[in-house]
């Protein structure tokens, strides 16, 4: 297998894998193209919402997204949030969802982050905690409607 | 007691209780004062980071954040963070810190989250599922250092 490439998400990569690499996570290749345009653009002015993709072979198969949020608290510090953490299913088991993790991770320290946090599910714990992620606390979710 | 008012986070708060309030949660008001204000001037800029805050006879006594997410799935959908719920320790048991939530999950509903998510510790649990949270998943920290 070829090497992935780890960059951040251009515009053309939006229809080149990047929304049905989504797919493996939640239905997401059916969003009018006029909408994932305005997404892009909204999160590309946002220097602090990062999205990392994998590509292989021409193709986006996997991505990731860093928000860096200001806090007061730790002397005005600064906290990543990981997001949106996949991997297509056909490309799943290559160590490709590592690399994009590791990828974001030098950006967060780089940029001056104290911590890293992210939500998961117990049967993908394993997967970060290999990353030197530990539990720490609970996800608890407030649906809107 | 009097009702507190809640409202967001306006500069002239942060040395009238803002940072005191948040040393119950984690030393911050030994923040250097330029560095403050620009947090503050960072925050303020950005109309998806919102910190809303209780004022109880002149003085503040409680916050919370509210970040916004702009995602690709859920059709560009958009999620709620809360972040750093905190109360003075003085002015705990009287309903303050529930207050400031529903002042923010109703600008996250207004604002068109599909849902918003927090992350808690098990002895904080129940304050949050009375407002309608539910566990769903794990938080996972990493220490850059």
């Amino acid at each position: 297998m070829n090497e992935p490439i780890i960059k951040e998400l251009e515009e053309e990569d939006i229809w080149n894998g990047f929304l049905t690499s989504l797919d493996s996570l939640r239905q997401a290749s059916n969003i009018d193209k006029e909408k994932a345009k305005e997404v892009f653009q909204k999160i590309n002015t946002n220097k602090d919402h990062i999205i990392a993709v994998a590509e292989l072979d021409g193709k986006i198969v996997g991505s990731t997204t860093l928000l860096i949020e200001q806090k007061f608290i730790h002397n005005g510090g600064l906290v990543g949030h990981i997001e949106d953490v996949v991997v297509d299913k056909d490309f799943q088991g290559k160590k490709i969802g590592e690399k994009i993790m590791k990828y974001l991770l030098e950006i967060a320290k780089n940029r001056g982050c104290y911590k890293t946090i992210l939500d998961c599910t117990d049967d993908v714990k394993p997967f970060y905690e290999k990353l030197g992620f530990k539990h720490i606390a609970n996800e608890l979710r407030f649906d809107h409607n």
